[in-house]
């Protein structure tokens, strides 16, 4: 990768506005170093600059995965034939065996799920990293080796997630400390009730290891119902007396979705600066889209597994991912579609607190363009990626990583 | 197009086996005319026929659309910025204005999706055509064009459909008749109850044309629990009484995913050889696959409709499709993607009346190869079509028409 970039303009190219359908202005982007220095009708090139014509495309800023799992993908092996029990208990011992016994290697993994991100446009990603017992930190060893690799252009968080459980596994919040002082951002939780079997211990234990590392956190919820909701209401006592606002994320927070009065716990979501993440999961209950943003809570799309033992499906596209949410939340309209974007761009960046993001001046200079006329009709239509750009660089054109990343 | 076409031998294939991964065994297949001869490892060529090697790419029947609206789509047009209002209603009445108002060109635009879905790999497809009495019979003018047109590789069922209602709007059943007598297979029908406002009334008058001009049924039943069970009961009753078995197609069902409990009912509908068909939608209730296929039911897929004044989403690509079906009813395991795929193939042609489909010998040859290394793999990866043929010949190589389709 080359180290120092030229200033570069990028020419002819429209803004997404999705209430004008397609007849925008044309615009250029001046960047310097790693940021955006101006944007609009009549930006001059900067001295020295490569000049790059958008041709007219569309352009994006770079996409946010809010929540994947980069260490336990099979992207890009053999295909991995599923013949998994249907428990959520079954695929995480199934897992522990297969990568166990396979010598899988997460460092060489996570960079091929990583390159592939990029390539599609992805330049922020969250990815949560399993500590357990059997596997201590080799998994994160390998994603902290990806991320190191990649530090110039994808900009990533880790996650230190208990897959196979915490109070249940002695010594995991140990290692999860472990991982915290090695290099992790987040610390990461699973249903402290149905898989810890003690919310209000695994959650004292999950609070205390995050104040003494100085950590926000991101639980997996996948607690249904009443005892999701029961399980939720113990999170945010805590995150209330210990001032943790604005920093937990709950993903997944299927409970939201089925109970029949959610307001009040929303409510408190929203008060408490809470963020939500959803893959909008088809065949599971999602919390309320339109209503949990009137409320003014941060809700944020991801991926979740791609392509591992637990899962066949996903693609690291998050132009797909929004198509998914829209889907599943039945936007239609354009200004709805809209909504699907932003969860996999500005709403994402907010929850997991990237920042300088967007395609403002001073931002970070992250873009992508697509031939698309709409925002809709990019998530609809995922076009291939004309160009990306991360970090000021371009990083892959038509599709395609360039050379020396 | 060329008219005759010579004997082919199409080497060096894969045959897909949902449990044994990736290791089969490699075939040939023979096509004389429009129909395969013969398939296994030891295949001899046909007298003066051309040789295509497959390259070791998997081999798969030709997809089947089980319901779309070709006379809708906008695609390959400019975006259309959806701002319609949320009810069935609305949807209709906006369609019904844009097509009026735009001189909307049915023959254009269902040629411009056929050639999609057949490059894509799609060659039987079932779709739904408006019927009503602003427009008459011009969009199943326009579709009829695009059977002939397609006629020598794309196999069409067209159902002609009263999207505006059939007892609200007077006349409209005289001109259904005409559709019947002009070319459609199959009648079609909306809601019963809470469009047409008379459940009893608009089903009798629905199997009176069916039988007047000896037609199929295929019914669009949006109407959700309890009245969709109702209105379901009532069609039973008059495939029983009218000798309809085998002939009936229920499309959404909604109501089957929402009842708790649907067992006497799936019974009945198994019983009389009804066909369920779903698009699987997220958003929506829908049929228990499995539970219907335990019990005998033939259950299909299809896109309904693709990128129209109603939806913005859809491809013509069914590999896409099963891959929906697959999330909406978290299939993850082989043995289960091997059932999504079933949904838009061997099943689709079995719920729509295609006959003469699948790999066996005497079947037409409806062929596509795809790089991918078993059934599952190809419906979550969707890979390019390397090579597609329809009818006996080859009609797309890597996701493109060949010259003369």
């Amino acid at each position: 990768m080359t180290s120092a970039n030229r200033p570069l303009l990028l020419s002819n190219v429209r803004l997404a506005d999705a209430h004008h359908g397609h007849d925008r202005q044309l615009v250029s982007v001046s960047v310097v170093g790693a940021r955006i220095e101006a944007i609009g009708p009549n930006v001059a090139a900067p001295p020295d600059a490569i000049v790059e014509d958008g041709g007219g495309a569309l352009l994006l800023p770079g996409f946010v995965e809010g929540h994947t799992h980069l260490d336990k993908t099979l992207w890009g092996r053999d295909w991995y034939v599923n013949e998994v029990g249907p428990n959520l208990t079954d695929r995480i011992a199934n897992e522990r065996e297969f990568r166990k016994s396979t010598g899988y290697d997460a460092g060489e993994q996570s960079l091929a799920l990583s390159r592939a991100f990029l390539a599609a446009g992805t330049t922020r990603l969250r990815t949560h990293v399993d500590v357990d017992t059997d596997a201590g930190l080799r998994y994160l060893e390998g994603v902290l080796d990806t991320r190191d690799t990649l530090a110039d252009v994808l900009d990533m968080q880790i996650v230190a997630f208990p897959q196979s459980g915490m109070l249940i596994r002695p010594g995991t919040d140990e290692l999860l400390g472990n991982a915290l002082a090695a290099g992790a951002d987040v610390l990461g939780a699973l249903d402290p009730a149905l898989i810890d079997g003690d919310p209000v211990g695994s959650l004292d234990a999950t609070f205390a290891l995050a104040e003494r590392y100085g950590k926000p956190i991101d639980i997996h919820l996948h607690e249904p119902g009443e005892i999701g909701a029961f399980t939720l209401k113990l999170l945010l006592d805590r995150v209330e007396a210990l001032g943790m606002q604005g920093r937990v994320v709950v993903s997944h927070a299927f409970c939201l979705g089925a109970l029949p009065e959610p307001t009040a716990l929303l409510e408190r979501v929203a008060r408490l600066r809470v963020a939500l993440l959803t893959s909008a999961p088809p065949s599971r209950p999602v919390p309320p889209l339109k209503r949990c943003r009137e409320l003014g809570i941060t809700i944020l799309g991801g991926n979740d597994g791609i392509r591992d033992t637990w899962t066949p499906y996903g693609v690291p596209d998050m132009l797909e991912r929004a198509m998914l949410i829209g889907m599943r939340y039945d936007l239609r309209r354009d200004d709805d579609l809209a909504v699907a974007f932003d969860c996999v761009s500005a709403a994402a960046a907010s929850g997991c607190g990237f920042a300088d993001y967007g395609l403002q001046p001073g931002a970070r200079a992250d873009l992508v363009l697509v031939d698309a006329q709409t925002v809709a009709h990019a998530v609809v239509a995922r076009p291939a990626r004309k160009l990306v750009m991360a970090n000021g660089r371009i990083v892959a054109r038509d599709g395609v990583l360039t050379n020396g990343v």
